[in-house]
């Protein structure tokens, strides 16, 4: 079952030769879940030959260009491929202006229905969760109201263990109820413990998105302990002053953000066009946070399945 | 003097993994024309090294996204590298909707002014001149008010012929008369002609720019002798009637009107993304006009400056 990250666009607003405005894929369970849709976003997802009829969930942080200019060409390309399922869009209540102008002047006779769902950016929420997977919306802290998005792995049914299924036989309804975590009774009326009946419990792999946002500490109890962190890191500490000013980060804040929250590894991204080489952030944030990567177009960040320890 | 086309986007509505949408950007003499501007179209000039500053002219063919999506994150980037230069838009009447929403919704402090000028799709007519340059826009026919452009260069001043001058040793006056084609009256009362005080003319080179169109032989007249026709081939004669049903052109109604308009040099684009291999479309338009070209990203066409024959 997979679990695993595709980086469609690394740059912040200006785009180079080489990098796209914000946008990353996540593949969960071969369910696709677009995070912003930065100009050239389908292009993006043809070189990494993403299933576009497999996106059905499209998540939006804010209303700045260089996170949403994608949308038009997709939502246009979409048509055109006869696309019949319903499309979500996730994003401020502001994307309904932006939504409504693309379906009235470029989309007279669509093949699909596109259903907006208004993120609020006051705490975190969930916005959306199917039979895997649940998603929040939690409040990052940039010029616009904005926000991230954490992605967790549903606690799904416990697998059985065979070798103590044939041994003790449950019934039928037993046994839901042992995929559920109770115990069995058996007929001597001798409790089988639910630990011995099932293996152990598949950890819930989670993704957080925080894109763009200054450097807000508060957010690190809401990114507690998950797999990968996305978070920008639009500047380097000499230019800390101007992150402030503008309501970014810095690579080294990004890092004492993933340090504070403990969580697995750190991706940084979202680099001004003024460094011409990543190597000054990347290595600004291992310092405070060994675990770190400094993403480019194409790169995969897969998070293997396990099952917990005790 | 350069006269030159890079091509920045040569498909149809789907980009593929190597195409954009489409946008031609034209040289003349160091000053740059952007021609529609699909999706990507800002990345693709940054990939060719283009000078964004010294764009000051856009020309959109008309409404459909695949010609002008590119268009927002262009602007945005203009403001962002602090632009201070008007930039003159010209376009179907339609424009203005488009460019206001991005102004209000986008661009709220804007570094630089945009002037549009809304082109009519009735008839040819000068939509734009500069001491080099005429730019004309004509109709073209598609299922939305459509326009081509015509690119031409101006008859400049004649070249003085330096040994001729230096034998007759006209005045200020009567050179500046020279210059604009008049002979030359010695005080004898004997008359030089002007073609003996001069260089041969500089032949006007042209380029011409129909996408989208159904196969519209009129507009022959008014593409006659241009050194460059870039006409859309969206489709091979093998569905001519899809082409037609979607007002668009197969590679041999292309070169049908390449023959007809007895142009210099063709270049097709615009391809279905079914195609996998363009030879299909670029061996069909050669068999009706051999100088025929299917253009790709990044390819540049340039025009030689040569003077007029006799």
């Amino acid at each position: 079952v997979n679990f695993s990250l595709t980086i469609l666009g690394s740059s912040s607003a200006l785009p180079t030769s080489k990098r796209f405005p914000t946008a990353h894929l996540l593949n969960v369970n071969e369910r696709f879940f677009l995070i912003d849709c930065g100009e050239g976003t389908q292009i993006q997802l043809r070189r990494y030959k993403a299933k576009f009829s497999r996106i059905n969930h499209i998540f939006i942080s804010h209303m700045h260009g260089d996170h949403l200019f994608g949308l038009f060409g997709l939502l246009s390309s979409f048509n055109l491929l006869g696309r019949k399922a319903d499309l979500h869009i996730f994003g401020p209540s502001e994307m309904k202006t932006f939504i409504d102008f693309f379906i009235t002047h470029f989309s007279h006779s669509s093949t699909y229905k596109i259903i907006l769902h208004s993120t609020g950016h006051k705490k975190k929420q969930l916005i959306y969760e199917n039979k895997n997977l649940e998603v929040y919306s939690f409040p990052l802290k940039h010029r616009i109201p904005t926000t991230g998005f954490l992605f967790v792995e549903k606690r799904a049914e416990l697998n059985l263990n065979k070798l103590a299924i044939e041994k003790y036989k449950p019934g039928i309804s037993a046994l839901a109820g042992i995929k559920n975590g109770r115990d069995l009774e058996l007929e001597n009326g001798k409790i089988i413990p639910n630990k011995d009946l099932t293996l152990k419990k598949w950890r819930n792999r989670s993704y957080a998105f925080c894109s763009d946002t200054t450097f807000y500490p508060k957010i690190a109890e809401i990114l507690k302990g998950v797999d990968i962190l996305y978070h920008e890191a639009t500047f380097s500490q000499a230019d800390a002053t101007l992150a402030t000013e503008t309501f970014h980060s810095t690579a080294r804040q990004a890092a004492e953000i993933a340090k504070m929250a403990k969580v697995s590894k750190l991706l940084i991204g979202h680099y001004s066009n003024r460094y011409k080489d990543t190597d000054i952030l990347l290595n600004e944030a291992k310092e405070v946070f060994e675990n770190s990567f400094a993403v480019s177009e194409g790169e995969v960040y897969n998070v293997d399945r396990y099952r917990e320890s005790d």
